[in-house]
């Protein structure tokens, strides 16, 4: 490591990614004495658990989003760099930027995170957009609401049929939430804003190649929250997977059903990180790390958060979460700051579980802590203020509170813009 | 006129574009019995006054636009349409759709508004953006934040001067606000956020080839909004015409000045309404009207707002300003009303000029209404309660007021993301 004759220089910390791991990481380090550099390829933070509100027109996009260098523009030990990373060199120490440029490290943590994955047919992602990002977000936002558009003025009854369907692959959370709210859009907000369709004909599919939909919740949670979508008018296939999809619609085991509009909640992949580093990965493309997050045989290199493959104690896979990514964060500084203190490192990583959440619509969710099962508006309720309560600074809480409060007095959305299509039709993902 | 044995059809007319001419005249036609069909090529009616502040990250885009079937669901005579219009076929009575599609009227009101006028130049288009839609807003916003974040990375010292260089071409109130928040940004808020730029060092270019900014004011408020500008850190450039826009920068008269951030707030052009009609235009491009706003010779057509060639009283063109739009809506909605009624026709149509209002960064402003002259905080706080006013619905009016509210106590703007850029570049206009 460099260093100086008079004074030492700080050992150099780079951070890869700003999402929940990467943040909570940054922050926990305050004071410890290091220089570091944040990197991401965004110049804003996401509050991913809120992005399926701004793709269904109830949040605008800067009420879940915080620019990065603003999160820390008092912390001097810290620069924020908004580049992409194209690969590591781990032999030089050097993360190297996608323009050619190099920056050496004296630790690295890898806090990349997950995209879609489609499971091979990477042709479906134009026609069925994932939700990880904001323009993901805009971009369902854009190709539902244009549906209605162009479905009142539609003449031929098929085509009109197809442009009022919606298909949701996948019934996790992401795939569950935006199918309630799409189905209340539906049926019981946009009916009275058109004089040629009635917007409460539209089917709404959520189709789950599983025998349920919420895998990871107890059977009777979700057991409720399938019926509290059917009542909302969701059509939900179970145990149906789909075998194409195609501009004109998708095909659901052998039968094709004429659908314009397709959302992907079904799978994701980790970020290339394993990739970068050569070392093994699991099925999902999730870097193996050891029981300290360290990629094997290099321990000034950690991987957390989504990217990364880490067990729980009963051997099931970590799940991809945001309190998952935030103790994996906090995990990392901890040890950092052992290191430098040259002080025995701490126990080995160990996830503890703080319950699963899901809404169903704008007035039913399902908690689950395992000691206690919540539903209904009462689990909603705790729902809204928990989210509100991890929301980033004052501003945020006031507006999406506002937002919702709003929602729920006038039974309107707020955010209901087709934007970037060119002249009103869809200029494509 | 078609008309049924039994029941006689409603007298049908179309409505294009949903702007502030468009909007009044629709609602003012409430109960006149009238079929209505308003057609626009976007879904959102837009509050343009407040655009420029989602251009510099102090609004988000819901906050200031609503969607137009939104505003007129309870109103049984209208039907919204989103659809591009081509042509208008007069002998046929018909509105032609670009998708070949053709809609019959029996009276035509064209409320097409205006868009950017580059003097002949339209290469510049691209690389200077104009401000008229909430795609032109998060253009110009991505342009700017991006030259801060590329500045930061930027070692060569004439390329980093260049992307610190911000131009703003044409000082009326656009340019005038545009200016002035640009500067706060860069000379307030962002610079403790850099660690290897000092945004402070910015230069802000308000290039205008007349005499004095503002022109439309009284000479003694332009001469206050300039040293208002200049005390914010602007450079006001008057009597220097832009001969030379390139991707490395402007040439202002025959000084060239390296800059990446041109924004373009310089002139306008009316909508092809009067090529539509095949009647005369002024220099502009806008439609020649009659005192009624009927097209010459088209007593079932009239033209509104932008995109119509009106003079006031003095023989002076009407400005291009909501009141303006707003005060011909209601007109030609008086106008249909007594021919509807069979009633004598109304006086010619009268512009009631209530006033100039533009603001200086977050803390001063000019109003003149002529009899009085306001500036300073006072015009400020003015101009924010009577746009506060102006906006739709008690839902906006919160939003807005929170997010000013927020701004004035944090001193931080709260819409500061760039999006649609391809991972961090410009994706281009």
């Amino acid at each position: 490591m460099a260093e100086a004759e008079a004074t030492p220089v700080a050992h150099h910390l780079v951070v890869v990614g700003a999402g929940f791991a990467g943040l909570q990481l940054v922050r926990d380090l305050k004071g410890a004495g290091l220089r570091i550099t944040l990197i991401d390829q965004r110049n804003h933070h996401l509050f991913q658990p809120l992005l399926y509100q701004v793709a269904t027109t109830i949040l605008a996009t800067s009420e879940i989003a915080w620019p990065i260098r603003r999160l820390f523009r008092e912390r001097a030990d810290v620069t924020t760099l908004l580049a992409e990373v194209a690969g590591v060199d781990t032999e030089r120490r050097q993360v190297l930027l996608e323009d050619g440029s190099a920056i050496g490290y004296d630790t690295l943590v890898l806090a990349t995170g997950a995209r879609h994955s489609y499971f091979g047919r990477d042709e479906w992602a134009a026609l069925a957009p994932g939700l990880k990002t904001l323009e993901d977000a805009t971009t369902i936002r854009r190709r539902m609401l244009l549906a209605f558009e162009q479905a009142e003025r539609e003449t031929d009854p098929e085509k009109r049929r197809a442009l009022l369907t919606f298909a949701v692959i996948g019934a996790g959370p992401t795939g569950v939430e935006l199918a309630g709210i799409i189905a209340e859009l539906a049926k019981q907000i946009l009916w009275q804003e058109f004089r040629h369709i009635d917007t409460r004909d539209a089917r709404i599919l959520l189709i789950e190649a599983g025998p349920r939909i919420l895998a990871a919740f107890p059977e009777t949670l979700s057991d409720y929250a399938r019926a509290a979508l059917q009542k909302l008018g969701v059509e939900v296939l179970l145990g149906r997977a789909v075998s194409e999809i195609s501009a004109e619609g998708v095909t659901i085991g052998e039968e094709f059903v004429g659908c314009r509009t397709v959302v992907w909640a079904a799978g994701v992949a980790a970020s290339p990180a394993a990739a970068w580093l050569g070392i093994p990965a699991d099925r999902a493309g999730r870097a193996s790390v050891d029981a300290s997050l360290n990629a094997p045989g290099r321990p000034e290199i950690f991987v957390i958060g989504d990217t990364a493959a880490v067990a729980t104690a009963d051997g099931k896979p970590v799940p991809g979460i945001a309190p998952a990514a935030k103790q994996q964060g906090a995990y990392v500084a901890r040890v950092i700051r052992a290191r430098l203190a040259g002080a025995p490192p701490p126990a080995p990583f160990r996830y503890r579980h703080q319950g699963n959440l899901a809404t169903i619509g704008k007035s039913a969710a399902v908690v689950d802590f395992g000691w206690l099962h919540l539903r209904g508006w009462i689990a909603w309720w705790f729902w809204g203020v928990i989210h509100i309560f991890f929301l980033i600074g004052a501003r945020s809480r006031v507006a999406v509170a506002w937002s919702w409060f709003w929602t729920f007095i006038s039974g309107q959305h707020s955010a209901r813009l087709i934007t970037q299509g060119q002249k009103g039709r869809d200029a494509g993902p």
